[in-house]
């Protein structure tokens, strides 16, 4: 085993990792403007050549071409590793200290659009594959590689890529984006995702916005979304649509004891957020059971009329609402909707339109003794010196479901991401720390080394 | 009497009236955006002196000046003339066909802001002085210009200015703004306003826009603020703030009478907006009484979270809506406001910030019997030939009750608008007819000369 002199070598060329994350950093790749996108596949083509991958777009109509990688190792054992090239918008640009697509390293972090979400993962691992090889001649396993490039506007081309393309994307396991450490260090393996429905509710109720001095003839379309929203969720945070909660599983009592081992760090952000308190005071295990176990009834986003500088007395003709529902084993978003629809027009609300976006993302979890899951943990505890956290699912969302729907191989998140709990992901000034992505680089040959023998 | 000769000046004379126009509508006044509203006060005193009328600025802080004219005639008897000098903006600028501020003809037509709103009251008024000076040498009574440059954002300063400066008005009558015709032809006499309070309501739940996966445990501003609404109005459209219609004054019987006398025209703007029926399926006198005699609570507008392009999960920190309160006599803004207050603390909602636009505008009627509404009726008819229409009140809200506090004589809303029905005030490509002005000019001049003669 010559992983101390791969160690080594991460160490001794850690600018040339650098450089790799800063040449796929430094082009633009906003999949909801549609920005950059091709050229930025066709960089990932060509990266994952000049690492000795073989590589290919893999494309449904004009959706982001989804991109196979495949590097043939010792052991034919299969490691599947997603990432995503797409990032999330810049703006607000007027908040970033440097330009998000010209990455800068500064007192020892690198900051860029996409360092830590996501092209940071998939340089650690690429540069994993180069040390490997570097030092030992060969990769200890195969590897295959699904890069997407949607993943940031919500995977709407994922189920239909892995209905014609998951043949291509067979393996033993695989692993989702990489998952950052807890505050405290431990690594964290993640099971599960929650579901995703996202609908935007349009009320109308005139061709216009009319005069307000109208509204005692006129209906008005911010009361009756306002109105109808109210039959949703009442004070008190239970959602009113009926059968909701019908298909809610239970915790299982190994995702109990999982849930009690995790650490109480969640007033880290409720102060960073000015949080008297978590609704109803909750703290502790009931905290954690709430925000994994719990489905919800978001209202993202809200709009009617005028609310810009001055007055303007208006009445709306139109009004719309964003939600998004989140939801755990076994809702389903297409379920969820047709509730959603019925409940609506039992209420009387039948003029309310529902404008799904796509077709919802399922639930999913992988189960607490999978034994690939166990593996992660296991390896994690041994990289890092500390005993990992096992989260029987995330409270956000990720195409996880679609793939193992397709995918008939254990998937889950595991540790190795060179970001960290800072690296203000989706928002100004996304960074990560140079000694997280020596980590990162050094745990996935770790990974790839213990995978290849047969360790689960 | 000579008023024939005086409406041939007029005819002869009209491209004098309409450069007068253009030169007033070609300065930019946006009061809501601080545009040109102190070269316009300028303007205004200077168009005033060329016209032979003493001008002053009367200004209180840093309030837009009110400007004072005055006109001496062979009656002691005064009228007054209230018009505003601002404008409202002109966004969205692409939806005009011309230039706003390059007020062109076309068609016998002028197309600017302001043409209509409000400055083609103030020329149609001058070149009435004009017209009666040149052709009889003199005015027939004595008048007062009142020009305020901040109606088209609620007057904020006018009770000030009218507490400092009021005695400076004196006259017999007043007139505010002219009104247009009604579409049939009808001129018509508002004797009212409906009072006016604008709040925007806050609430916040954390200090910052949040992941939506957090919906589990942190608290939403955005349904905080649809539950708090909620309380405020239920379906079937009666406000639920204890004591919002303890004094709503019950229609007087001269009051019904004359409204029962207005023509059924709602059927033009409820087609225009698309309406299948207005609320309550009302029409004829049950949808005056309604239009004229009930207060509201209306959403302005509301906002909160991310209503973009694409997708952006969040759960908002904050939200806000502007509500508008119409309100009738006896009704008054800030025992509303109170109201309003101790209703969200009594439902719970102490956390929800109400911020006052303003100290609001209080409704103001002249009874149907007032011999100045009387005396503006006949001359209307007199001068279009048809009877003019009486309208108790209008249902939309202007500083009629701030004057009517401080000065001590009938001020109302006559006849002689340069504009009608189609002239897109506040819209863009607001225009008037010329032969409308030609109109509103002679109405001025018979106005006058029959309030020199005591005829009421």
């Amino acid at each position: 085993m010559s992983l101390p002199q791969v160690y080594r070598y991460v160490d001794e060329h850690l600018e040339q990792a650098i450089e790799l994350l800063q040449r796929l950093a430094r082009q633009p790749s906003v999949s909801a403007q549609n920005l950059g996108i091709a050229e930025m596949a066709d960089l990932c083509v060509s990266t994952l050549q000049e690492e000795g991958i073989t590589a290919q777009l893999l494309a449904l109509g004009d959706s982001p071409p989804l991109i196979l990688g495949e590097a043939v190792g010792a052991s034919p054992r299969c490691l599947m590793l997603y990432s995503h090239y797409d990032v999330q918008p810049v703006e607000p640009l007027d908040q970033w200290q440097t330009a998000p697509f010209e990455p800068v390293l500064r007192d020892g972090r690198l900051y860029g659009r996409g360092v830590s979400d996501n092209k940071g993962d998939l340089a650690a691992r690429l540069f994993a594959l180069r040390a490997l090889r570097a030092v030992t001649g060969e990769l200890p396993t195969t590897v295959r590689f699904m890069l997407e490039g949607e993943e940031e506007v919500g995977s709407p081309h994922l189920a239909g890529l892995m209905q014609r393309y998951g043949h291509l994307f067979m393996a033993d396991a695989g692993v989702l984006e990489a998952r950052t450490r807890a505050a405290n260090g431990q690594p964290r393996v993640v099971l599960g995702v929650k579901g995703l429905l996202g609908v935007e509710l349009v009320a109308r109720s005139a061709s216009r916005d009319v005069h307000s001095s109208l509204a005692p003839v006129v209906p008005s379309a911010a009361w009756r979304l306002n109105w109808a929203l109210s039959t949703l969720k009442a004070p008190g945070e239970r959602v009113l649509i009926d059968g909701f909660y019908d298909d809610v599983r239970p915790w299982q009592q190994d995702e109990l004891e999982a849930l009690a081992a995790l650490p109480e760090d969640e007033h880290w952000l409720r102060e960073e957020i000015g949080l008297h308190a978590y609704l109803d005071q909750v703290s502790g295990l009931e905290y954690r059971k709430r925000l994994f176990g719990q489905p919800t009834c978001n209202i993202c986003g809200i709009q009617a009329g005028y609310t810009g500088p001055g007055s303007k007395t208006v009445l709306p003709g139109e009004a719309r609402a964003r939600l998004d529902f989140r939801l755990v084993p076994d809702q389903q978003p297409g379920d969820v909707l047709g509730k959603l629809r019925r409940h609506l027009d039992e209420h009387g609300y039948t003029d309310i339109q529902i404008r799904a976006q796509g077709s919802g993302l399922a639930p999913a979890r992988v189960p607490i003794q999978d034994p690939f899951a166990r593996f992660c943990a296991e390896t994690a505890e041994s990289y890092y010196g500390q005993p990992a956290l096992v989260f029987p699912t995330d409270a956000a969302t990720i195409g996880l479901s679609t793939l193992a729907k397709f995918l008939p191989y254990t998937i889950l998140l595991a540790p190795g991401a060179p970001g960290y709990w800072g690296s203000s992901i989706h928002a100004p000034n996304e960074h990560i720390r140079i000694s997280d992505l020596a980590d990162a680089i050094k745990f996935h040959t770790l990974l790839l080394t213990r995978f290849a023998e047969g360790a689960f």
